[in-house]
């Protein structure tokens, strides 16, 4: 007797965990004998405590082509850890109440450590629900796995966006800016970051600096590195992860600094670079925060993820038929040159809560830039253009008013 | 006797102005008999005034393929405005010593003003030199051409990232951020800002707000859009041009405001309001600055934007083969539903120094978004995605070292 399922999404979104939500669905469909409906739950996990799914069949074809190349989280998404023993028994409410056997929970660390808890208190709750969790994070901090869903195209555009911005600051330089910072995501861990040295090929080249969380921020060492540059380049390009700190722990942001006029700044890491540039060096500068576009940059997606995610949907759909629970589907590198990648699992008590940091030997030895390993580990996974179509000039993207009429 | 020619690029640089170099080289080419050599100055005027010229037809055939769809100013370019009688005598002097007949520089309001003068001074001093300008900026504030090269790519870059930004809030809007800021540049007009306004086909739609230069600051209005929107749609993105004032015409950025401890704020209009947002408000909030990224996008380059900034090169050589000097070459909308456009020409009397703001029928009545006429009037500037050629996952621009080797 066939059981239903659930797929939620959990955490930051993604230019790609859509693509993954159509291999669930078009996957799920392929065995009606095995998996009856396929709910969505709005907002992850919150949608399931508060009984708001919604019944994926209603997404026809062309719903379901535009959902693979549609960025966000077409499902909604939430961040939010569940606690209480209320909250498991409101879970399994649900879940008997819609005949729920397998769930699909989308996401990063603490989404796959939601998956394995899910799947261990249904069990002892009495209704044993098959949770397989799958990987989602721009981050790329999971552990096992040889990258995460969503960073190849973070990466891509990153690299992208770095080379574009060198090569208009270069223009600039002789009678004005001299100085470019890029802010990327990375609170913990400098994967994003690294994929800007991509960029260059060689120290010479933009970006001249890259600043990684793994490395403690040295003032005196950064500033001497920038006026070198702009000496020996005329210009210097930076490129800094947003969670960059000093020996004492303090992040290089919000408060940490006052100016020459005793003012304190707010403002991301940056801001402070640049005003740390302008008062010690005096050169002139600019700086960009690619904050929310660069995770949603569908729109120069890198093929090898969206491939990579669709089948990560696929396979753990396929996990859930051949009877397993608990576990999470990874990418294995099979090849590095030409990349070939299979999919293999690993248990949920693996990954949950485990945070992948660039390894010291993707770093350059001056702690400023990225080295040829780190180099040859990236470059695979930015490869290709995924692009999407296009109507009027813009991406024919799902509209938010088709997915909320959905739901 | 044939004479030769100057072709150099000045201001901001954008993500086509080197397809009007490879128009300008190209057409000049095929008349050896009227132009002899082209030299490209180093950074604009300052190369001419240092002597610092180099010969185009060192570019090869696919170094000038990778010219047309490399961003940023391939000859360096810069801010310089001529001022003393001595600039203009060593300009002469340095026209008469490479035998230059033809001058074309690439720029905006204020590069015209200098191409005029150039024209003028020229003559006066005994070597009429023809000049010719090439309108460029991504500002789209040149008057009496249809548009600027640059706008249409820039435009095209803002409408995505708007698009793709507002469907990652949408997703995270439930339980995490609610109010998304992207600022984009514009410190005296609301072209690029307006683009944004493509992204979403009704008032509901993202983005929810546009503030624009054209419009003084309402922050009481303000607030009370951004809270109804919130309220209404869950979420609310607002997309910010950087020149954003008060009544009194102060900006809307460094050190204008107090935080609640009585810190000044470095920093843009972004940070600003999104720290007016936590404070009056309190919802969560993310900004973006595209800063250089936009203008420098050139991975989604608008096709009519590159063919208009071509087509542009190569007429203002036939401008001056016709004769003409002190001029402008214009692009003429004949059409607007299907576009259709051709050039014309205007004399640099009557485009230097001249602004053109959006107009008030352009801006919708409450001051926060943009009219149906100005959807008309952008949406064909964006049409065609222009892709470069790729090599290894990253666009195959021309090197900087290649460019720099050949000067």
């Amino acid at each position: 007797m066939a059981k239903n399922a659930i797929y939620a999404q959990s955490g930051g979104v993604t230019a790609v965990i859509n693509a993954t939500a159509a291999g669930v669905i078009q996957t799920a469909r392929l065995h009606p004998n095995h998996i009856g409906k396929i709910y969505g739950a709005q907002n992850g996990i919150l949608g399931v405590l508060n009984n708001q799914l919604f019944d994926c069949s209603q997404f026809n074809q062309h719903e379901l082509d535009q959902l693979y190349y549609t960025p966000g989280g077409a499902f909604g998404s939430c961040r939010h850890k569940l606690k209480s023993d209320d909250e498991f028994e409101k879970l399994v409410a649900v879940f008997k109440e819609h005949n729920i056997g397998y769930f699909f929970y989308n996401g990063g660390g603490d989404s796959q450590d939601t998956s394995m808890k899910i799947s261990q208190r249904t069990e002892q709750l009495g209704w044993p629900v098959q949770c397989i969790g799958i990987p989602k994070t721009i981050d790329n901090d999971l552990p096992l796995t040889d990258n995460c869903p969503g960073y190849g195209s973070v990466a891509k555009y990153v690299a992208i966006s770095t080379l574009e911005a060198s090569l208009d600051v270069a223009s600039m330089a002789k009678s004005s800016t001299k100085v470019f910072v890029l802010e990327v995501m990375g609170r913990h861990t400098g994967w994003i970051a690294a994929a800007a040295g991509l960029a260059g090929t060689s120290p010479q080249q933009a970006p001249h600096i890259i600043l990684f969380p793994e490395v403690i921020f040295d003032e005196e060492k950064f500033l001497a590195k920038v006026d070198d540059t702009v000496k020996q380049r005329g210009f210097c390009v930076i490129v800094t992860s947003e969670g960059i700190r000093r020996a004492n722990g303090d992040f290089l942001s919000a408060q940490s600094r006052k100016d020459s006029f005793g003012h304190s700044q707010l403002g991301g890491v940056a801001a402070y670079l640049t005003s740390l540039v302008q008062e010690k060096l005096g050169h002139k500068h600019h700086y960009a925060i690619a904050d929310y576009l660069q995770r949603s940059a569908r729109h120069i997606a890198s093929q090898v993820d969206v491939e990579q995610a669709y089948a990560l949907g696929k396979y753990a759909v396929e996990l859930a038929l051949s009877g397993k629970h608990g576990v999470m589907p990874i990418i294995l590198r099979q090849n590095q040159e030409p990349y070939e990648w299979t999919i293999g699992d690993v248990p949920l008590t693996e990954v949950a809560n485990i945070e992948k940091h660039l390894p010291t030997h993707f770093i350059r030895e001056d702690g400023m830039g990225i080295t040829q390993a780190c180099r040859e580990y990236i470059l695979p996974l930015i490869q290709g253009e995924a692009y999407p179509p296009y109507h009027q000039g813009l991406p024919d993207y799902l509209h938010k008013e088709i997915i909320q009429h959905l739901r």
